[in-house]
């Protein structure tokens, strides 16, 4: 996808403000149409006969593009869209199921508010979702936070809610190990949720991201926390469930990730304890994968090429999931001599300038290694 | 298969002494021609080129028929055949494979010590092996215990092994609910092992059966444990591992069970606890079953039927592993107007005296029940 114009972008903008975020419909018209066209259909709602347009309408007046700017560049935030290039490919390619029911109903997103300097694609191109209770014990955190800074030492970023508990010692794990972890907010990304996690997400953002589909200003709510979990879900390679009680919100991270045909992971806990008795009832599940540390997580993250069913089709490897712009300097790095990154800059067609910035990135990714003045393919591993 | 007369009966417990129990090729031969016969083809075996028969030969001179009935009476043990009343049929249907290798070769038992007044086949109809580690935690002994005594009190008899930890642990929820419980020992009848656990063996042939394939006087040792491990898993209609640690001798009992077409399933437990890890990885296997409760043991054991695998057709039903008797019995029994003992044992073909203790056995089982003077089907559950 190409990079979308200023019109385009301030249409989405405020579009988010207009819909709930994930609304299934404003994603779907936003890429039937375009983001212009939907917000021009808005606007001219007030005789139509479609009750979203005219909901949507409603709201307009609230929808204060520079009031949203203003409140994002406050925590400096950013708006991200497809075919910027730190867009995660992987959020095109996933098939959501826009007409699911219920507590798994949500489109592809249009837009995303990111907190943070680094790339959202590069840091979510080798991810893996780490989720759980709130009210987790004290084994819970510590498994949680074992696999945070482990899988953070493999260079695969730990992805979780921000949220007390299984959430927050994953994060956590992955900055004791001086790693990026990312955060997606259910609300806006200048709502700290919870409070008492506010140092721990400014933590986050200054080697991570925070991420946010709301609109600045949107308070946390259950329908956000939901929809919320498909983007954590589609967003990785594959989703752990560490610690959840039965009917904990985790499992729905569990049940996108399946519909999105990535891994679902659990680790299990005593049968005797009430905070593991919905994992422990979810490895009952046909197809759910019973892990106990990070080296088996990220054997089935790996594996998730073989292991796709066939409609669920989605990034086969991780390279997929990088961006256009970094996949093409990839392409261009030599595999044995190196190169120089001016010479890796012409090769891909990116701007010198550009260049630095991915080759650092697809370095930390693990893909590429410095080598002298210049740069190589690293070696795969195993 | 009809009852076995004095002298074959008389030739297998000799047998039974001179190799070791579970020897498959000597469960072969006897299946092949006759106890009676193999004997005599041992006692002539002075020119044989069988190295196996040679080594039967040698142990001869201390194989003394009288001695092993007097040590086995000393314990009130008797021993049973095939085509004995008791005899569970299961163990005549199951595939043993004598092929197999290292940890998993023994043919199928040809004779069985048992102490205890119950039927072995009664007892073992509706039964599930519950076995773990010896050296196991306050949480896998809390489980294993109520996992004994939720079974038991659902007419389900648990098996185990009769050693310290979770095979105590078993044993001793399914006595607490006042139902009987079946220990297979390694060892001979005689000689309870552990001797720690010779008043709970004890206690265990009050109501239920204490069981042994080494004849009497038999210490037990590695191997035997090994051979042992398939009975459980071929007396019973599912295997459960509590906790084990990785290379448990319990997890043997499961590739048993395993190969034998028998549900494999395993209680989950912390990621942190070693004594967990043998269950944890056993559950990363395809095929086995996670399971937290009793009711979720049943509900597999249950279903057997429709989860064998075409190759391991054994007994897939309950009433398939009641002895002839029992069964003719039970076809006997009315389904709604209840009939008289007298009228059952006639209609079945069996004597009066006979069927009182058979349909005794049955109403334990919960196939019939009592009603008014008479008999007559229970009603099917679920």
């Amino acid at each position: 996808m190409s990079e979308i114009g200023a019109a385009e972008r301030r249409a989405r903008v405020i579009l988010s403000r207009l819909g709930e975020p994930g609304d299934a419909d404003m994603c779907r018209l936003v890429t039937e149409f375009s983001a212009e066209e939907l917000l021009d259909r808005v606007r001219g709602a007030e005789s139509s006969r479609s009750s979203a347009l005219e909901g949507w309408r409603e709201r307009l007046p609230r929808a204060d593009y520079s009031a949203l700017m203003k409140a994002a560049e406050s925590v400096q935030a950013r708006f991200v869209c497809p075919g910027d290039a730190e867009w995660p490919a992987a959020l095109d390619y996933v098939a959501f199921d826009v007409s699911g029911s219920g507590d798994r109903r949500g489109g592809a997103p249009f837009g995303l508010w990111v907190r943070g300097s680094a790339s959202l694609a590069a840091l979510t191109g080798r991810s893996v979702a780490i989720v759980g209770s709130r009210a987790s014990t004290g084994y819970g955190e510590r498994v949680s936070g074992q696999l945070g800074f482990d899988c953070a030492a493999r260079h695969i970023t730990p992805v979780s809610g921000g949220a007390y508990g299984i959430d927050a010692a994953a994060h956590r794990g992955a900055l004791a190990r001086e790693r990026p972890t990312v955060a997606v907010l259910a609300g806006g990304i200048d709502r700290p949720y919870p409070a008492g996690n506010a140092a721990l997400l400014r933590k986050i953002t200054e080697t991570g991201l925070v991420v946010a589909e709301a609109p600045p200003g949107a308070t946390a709510r259950k329908s956000r926390f939901l929809v919320r979990n498909r983007l954590i879900a589609a967003l990785t390679l594959g989703t752990v469930v560490v610690e959840a009680a039965l009917r904990s919100g985790s499992l729905n991270t569990a049940r996108w990730a399946s519909d999105l045909g990535r891994p679902v992971m659990g680790i299990p806990g005593p049968v005797t304890s009430a905070t593991s008795a919905g994992v422990n009832e979810l490895l009952r599940q046909p197809g759910v994968l019973l892990v106990t540390d990070a080296d088996e997580v990220i054997e089935h993250i790996s594996a998730i090429g073989s292991e796709l069913a066939p409609r669920k089709v989605g990034p086969a490897v991780f390279t997929d999931q990088l961006s256009v712009e970094a996949r093409r300097v990839l392409e261009a790095v030599p595999v044995v001599a190196a190169a120089s990154s001016a010479g890796i800059a012409q090769a891909a067609g990116v701007r010198h300038h550009d260049v630095a910035t991915v080759l650092d990135e697809l370095g930390d990714l693990g893909l590429v290694v410095r080598d002298g003045a210049g740069w190589r393919l690293a070696a795969r591993e195993g």
